[in-house]
């Protein structure tokens, strides 16, 4: 292997746990406890459907390779949206009334770190990424198109024995590949384009397939397999899934594979870049005038636009003020709030945060379109 | 005056305004934005009742005299109780229904800076802090006892017309005064008790209704004065007032007193510190258990509770990870709302911030007692 994977862990620690079956002796230690988890999913409106979280003997198990990638040149806006975007595909497939969440414990990082690397049929036939050709040229090298793998378990049970009943598989592919021709040399680049990603991130998919039914513990159970756009270096917004594969039970092979419409947009948008949908860049732009108005020391306003197959579904803002006083934060909260039901989509979820330049001041938001705002102030 | 002043704006525009009268011309310039958001002090449910606040020609007016200090020893604990306190003792005498908040319009920078300062027969009659006895030394020399003012106005009226109706002033008085014999030489303090504080604190509050009743805008409306004291520099939590004193309309003097009692304690205490209600910090030490037994990222778990009258109004918790996950921390705030359920009074305020390093990851809260708690996971 010529490349070394960097292990990005961001401060969390990595559990190297011993050995990764024996699922029949997981339990979720305080019953009492798991009992009023399971009841907060109606009260605490986070979303319509979310995972129970499967505790091992008391302890939430981060993943056993979280954080890996092939290259170094990750896009840290990428990690959230990798994550969570695969929790709400897998939430199609696997039921979060009948399935519990638990961070990838199949997947060692010797295995992720072999389908990373290149394929070498002397040193790595595990490699999903292609062959090094030797080239150094952009545009003539083959490029790293697997960036990092995801693994999520999804388990079935009841008290003290849970077994493993699917898993999601996130492939996070380049859409453009950093390079260096010489050790921190300067920096090339390889883009990919979408239909690139597609039929790599397929192909490697398939042979994933086939190496996961090879394992005792995948031998038999459904499969998802998502395609992740990794954005630029510089992108605002981060990367999405674009594509995913489901892979019934017993099946030996991708059974089908569903395309995912995401698209996410910063407004105001920058230069000539068109609004995704122009009553909602409306709205935010009333939203914006209007507090700026009342207030001297709004510094910024910035929203974060999420769309579903062409539907809003979240709008995030973030709102930067100059303030010092209780009164004014007090105060101007209310003002958003007013603005807010004014001026803001009816249709999806509302997140209003007012920050000052040290701290979170207020939030307003609203965590399902059909709810009420909830307005709080920091102490 | 021997003494600088050192105006704290803190980054907020310290407007000059051309004259303070004319309060006939105050206007809300959207009357649709009024409606809606005198409407939202009932959905907002931040207090039971909250003041609107007065916005002329459509902007927030900050105080003219905002954060100006008699000496450069400022504790920034302090700032955000000596305003939020004088705002809620407000409310006993200026009823939310009937008055609207300002900032202090009134008192120019020029009367406060008088105000602030030693009292020299020769060259500052208005000074409230005593004269200066040339003394030198910890416990010779006479002590800045006031350290700041805060005014407050509360107005009445409808739609184009406010009349000021009530001011509040607040007088930070130190609990110690930390001084040096020579500039930026070695700091020194003088410790002041509660009995000097609250004689001092009455002496000053009598000279400034004397002064008031001269003006204007201020010659027979009612008056509250409330004496808070100000923490030590290496205070965890921040000062409180202790006393307030009544001025009715046309009196001349302060018709009655009447002493506050408000505590803050930051848990878990320090050293032998005895926890001002057992009930209240063994709920809080369960709380701390249990969510740290369950994950093994958590830094550090603070309570700051809050007593009236000795009984628990908040308790504001904060807690610091290192989590990067977004599975871990929409599985952490389940398990800290399950927590909270079981081990939280039930009878105050409860804000619950999940941190990290960078930034407010998530928010636990109830903004009223007998409110369900809301959970927002920051996005």
């Amino acid at each position: 292997m010529k490349k070394i994977f960097k292990i990005i862990v961001a401060g969390a620690l990595l559990l190297v746990l011993t050995g990764c079956g024996n699922l029949k002796d997981s339990d979720l230690s305080n019953n009492a406890t798991t009992t009023s988890k399971k009841k907060s999913y109606q009260t605490t409106g986070t979303t319509d459907s979310q995972y129970s979280v499967l505790l091992r003997n008391g302890q939430y198990k981060t993943g056993k390779t979280a954080g890996m990638a092939a290259t170094t040149n990750g896009n840290d806006v990428d990690t959230k949206n990798f994550e969570s975007e695969l929790v709400e595909l897998s939430t199609k497939q696997f039921s979060p009334n009948k399935y519990v969440f638990q961070e990838g414990q199949i997947l060692t990082t010797g295995t992720v770190s072999n389908w990373l690397g290149r394929y070498d049929k002397k040193t790595n036939k595990e490699g999903l990424n292609p062959v090094d050709n030797k080239k150094k040229d952009a545009g003539k090298r083959n490029p790293y198109y697997l960036e990092q793998i995801l693994e999520q378990d999804y388990l079935t049970g009841s008290n003290n024995s849970y077994a493993l009943g699917g898993m999601s598989i996130g492939l996070g592919l380049n859409s453009v590949d950093y390079f260096t021709k010489v050790k921190d040399g300067a920096q090339y680049k390889d883009e990919i384009s979408r239909a690139k990603q597609t039929s790599e991130g397929k192909k490697m998919a398939e042979k994933i397939v086939t190496r996961l039914r090879k394992e005792k513990a995948t031998k038999s159970i459904p499969l998802l397999i998502g395609l992740f756009d990794k954005t630029k270096q510089d992108s605002l917004v981060g990367g999405t899934y674009f594509l995913y594969g489901v892979v019934n039970k017993d099946s030996n092979k991708v059974d089908k594979w569903v395309t995912v419409n995401n698209k996410t947009q910063v407004l105001p948008t920058i230069g000539d870049e068109k609004a995704i949908n122009s009553n909602d860049a409306e709205g935010f732009t009333n939203f914006k005038a209007a507090i700026q108005g009342y207030f001297p020391n709004i510094s910024g306003v910035i929203g974060r636009l999420t769309y579903q197959d062409n539907q809003l579904t979240a709008m995030d803002i973030s709102i930067t003020t100059q303030f010092y006083g209780y009164s004014q934060i007090n105060s101007f909260a209310k003002l958003v709030l007013s603005n807010a039901k004014k001026f803001l989509p009816t249709n999806a979820k509302i997140e209003i945060k007012i920050e000052s330049v040290s701290d979170t001041q207020a939030l307003i938001s609203k965590n399902k379109p059909d709810d009420e705002y909830y307005v709080h102030i920091f102490n």
